[in-house]
């Protein structure tokens, strides 16, 4: 059986966005044993969508469209894949209330255009959207299936997984098993060479790489006639790979950091503080994604300022002006005054320069507040506290020492803290800086702490 | 005149890779004026890249290939489209020579798979590498502009500026200009409905809407001879928007929200204190992520819990007894308490129920937990506190109230709160709520705050 996927938008031609949609699907295709020899990218467009429709019908069993399903006129997929089947579209009553209700709800006004999303191909049949308002469509005819998703990917996604992926298992005979091993602390060249023996002996299952942000997973996937029988053959290497890459391995399949970190604390029953500069509430925002989280995780403080590290976590301005606001002795002053202040027998802090970044205000604004504003709250705090001038806000200057890291744990009333040099732009380093301290939280925890 | 993408790769069709480089050259293209209407994807396969050149050239002018220029036997493109315009390849010596030398010199061996490289078809060019040892191509016949680009994208990208731009250029007379407004607080169907009579009346320039996360751009795009008369076109049109949407519009191309709030409160000297509840640090980390926010962003506190919302942010146990830790009440005293205890001149609140969320514990870990630890914890801040146990951690619960979330904002001496009901993953809740109190605050302080 072949595929062929169709992305539709105007946004897409222009450049203006990427299409990761493609790719996802591709994977997700490639699990499931289904070859796909084309991907076309058109605008949103009758008459060059339904040149695309054709082609792709000539060589391919199934068509799958991401894109144009929203209800702005300009959405067109919907009723050229209708017209091009030979399909009427009739309004379902039930998911037009649905949708009214919601965004009713949401108290957005409803217009007449909404109803568009409401359309269904007669012998056709929605899928049902988790993520968004747009539904997708399943429709078939003459032995070719044409499967419509919406264009935003965590819409798109969600649906792959949940509508798209039983109805093409149910059209093959083959079944799958698959793991996701998800790696975090080492590259994916490193675990890569460490598992080459294991990898090159490999047909089936198959082991694939998938470079993620800041951290690698590994998917184990093995065909057979039977998912019992393909888990079977896909248990054996997933113990190896366990055997070679030991505690760089933090969970399975859906599971994210995160998660893994807050599992450790319940265990342990401990519960975690965190002071964030740097990384200003990135690491509370991701714990806090976790529902669950309250009985480990209950407060957090964003340290920006100098001032705020001495009068909130109580660093000492000694340490801040011997050893600078980035330094090894305020991230353990930091991470161990949080566990203090907030009562908690974990305390987690980073403290670190991400330099300017893509996002940035005008050189001129900045310096007039810094003059202005800061200038004047810097003396004040300088004079009261002692803190040297030329430390404050020192993850805002953008100099040879971007990237410069330290992340502090303290935990079983020891306090220790690393040096880490990240690259790249000020996202960038904010987010491997988030990444890294969960993951230096993580391994502590295995450890016996 | 007319152009398509058409990438070459394996790699892109099992989706083991994204596609940049379509959106790299389809965004180039367009800033210079060249339409193009299809991307294609093919692997690495003569027959399909055929069948994809056949394509192309009956409905584009230029065919811009990128991949499969390599030296290994699956790297196909020069000899396959070579064939398909009836060209013959000849090795060029000089290329071949430089080539050579160059792999000896960083140790490489030299194999007979790498004369290829040197390979031109003929009456065709080489385009210069900066970056790599393949050379891109460039042939024409019959009209039709056959360009091969290597795929590596920054090999592609140097070599599209520095070789591409310029033969395309003159190929056209057409310059573009375009802004794009950036919209926030109302829907795309909403925001498209009151420009409607603009967008309908206008041909050039014309008016794109882009659906983003929680926010929407349209984007102006005028075409002309010059390039100043192109701005002339797009800025009458551009001023109409601004007439239609007026403060909806929050910043214009690159700025963020938070850059624009930000920019704000530098021109009002007001400094920012947050206390964030369901949102767990999303906002503090957005708004760290811009460079120069230390003049007015200072510290963050993330209030999980309904102890620290008493004990961090002097939130009265009272209010949370009586009106709930969710509720318009505790988002009033949040807001003031944190403006109060940071010492800032501005404190934004948000507490909501954001719900279980794709990524969740399971519920055994979780209700493990809350009796172990939680429930301990409560127990002792309800008794030492006065703080019912019912409305600890309400973020937690995921019910009827999902998507409940209250955000408070004092600025001026004055605090008020509003109420808003989400929708979606709990993820989506949460980028909502933090979207929407940094555009609160934005508005708040437009009109004169």
């Amino acid at each position: 059986m072949t595929a062929e996927i169709l992305s539709v938008g105007t946004e897409l031609l222009l450049g203006d966005i990427i299409n990761t949609n493609a790719a996802f699907i591709a994977r997700e295709l490639k699990q499931l044993g289904i070859s796909a020899y084309f991907q076309t990218v058109v605008g949103d467009n009758k008459e060059r969508l339904i040149a695309a429709l054709n082609s792709a019908a000539a060589r391919s069993d199934i068509i799958i469209t991401t894109g144009g399903l929203g209800p702005t006129a300009d959405d067109i997929t919907k009723e050229t894949a209708a017209e091009f089947l030979g399909l009427e579209l009739t309004l379902d009553e039930n998911l037009w209330n649905g949708i009214r209700e919601g965004m009713l709800k949401r108290g957005r006004p409803v217009t007449e255009n909404n109803k568009k999303q409401a359309l269904l191909p007669n012998s056709g049949r929605f899928l049902h959207n988790a993520n968004g308002t747009a539904p997708g469509v399943i429709m078939e005819k003459n032995g070719k299936t044409v499967i419509l998703l919406p264009g935003p990917p965590f819409e798109m996604e969600a649906m792959f997984k949940n509508e798209v992926i039983p109805i093409i298992i149910q059209k093959t005979d083959t079944r799958f098993y698959s793991k996701t091993l998800r790696i975090c602390g080492i590259g994916e060249s490193q675990a890569e060479d460490m598992l080459k023996d294991v990898i090159e002996t490999q047909t089936n299952p198959t082991i694939a790489p998938y470079a993620k942000s800041f951290e690698v997973h590994f998917r184990v996937t093995a065909a057979s006639a039977d998912a019992e029988a393909a888990r079977k053959l896909a248990q054996p290497v997933i113990d190896k790979i366990y055997a070679v890459l030991g505690e760089n391995i933090y969970g399975e399949d859906e599971t994210t950091l995160e998660e893994a970190v807050i599992s450790l604390l319940l265990k342990k029953k401990l519960t975690l503080a965190c002071a964030e500069s740097c990384t200003g509430g990135l690491i509370a925002s991701r714990l806090v994604n976790v529902s669950g989280v309250s009985a480990v995780f209950m407060e957090g403080i964003v340290s920006y300022s100098n001032e705020s590290k001495v009068t909130r976590l109580g660093v000492s301005p000694e340490t801040i002006e011997k050893y600078g606001a980035v330094s090894k002795q305020t991230a353990l002053e930091m991470a161990a005054g949080a566990a203090r202040v907030l009562n908690c027998g974990v305390g987690l802090s980073v403290t670190g320069i991400a330099g300017a970044g893509a996002t940035g205000l005008s050189v001129a604004a900045t310096d007039a507040a810094e003059s202005n504003i800061a200038g004047a709250d810097i003396a004040k705090t300088a004079g009261r506290r002692g803190v040297p001038e030329s430390d404050i806000c020192a993850e805002d200057k953008a100099d040879k020492q971007t990237g410069l890291v330290f992340i502090g744990i303290f935990v079983g009333g020891h306090v220790t803290a690393e040096e880490f040099h990240f690259t790249g732009s000020r996202n960038r380093i904010r987010g491997q800086s988030a990444q890294t301290a969960l993951d230096l939280l993580r391994r502590k925890l295995l450890n016996g702490n």
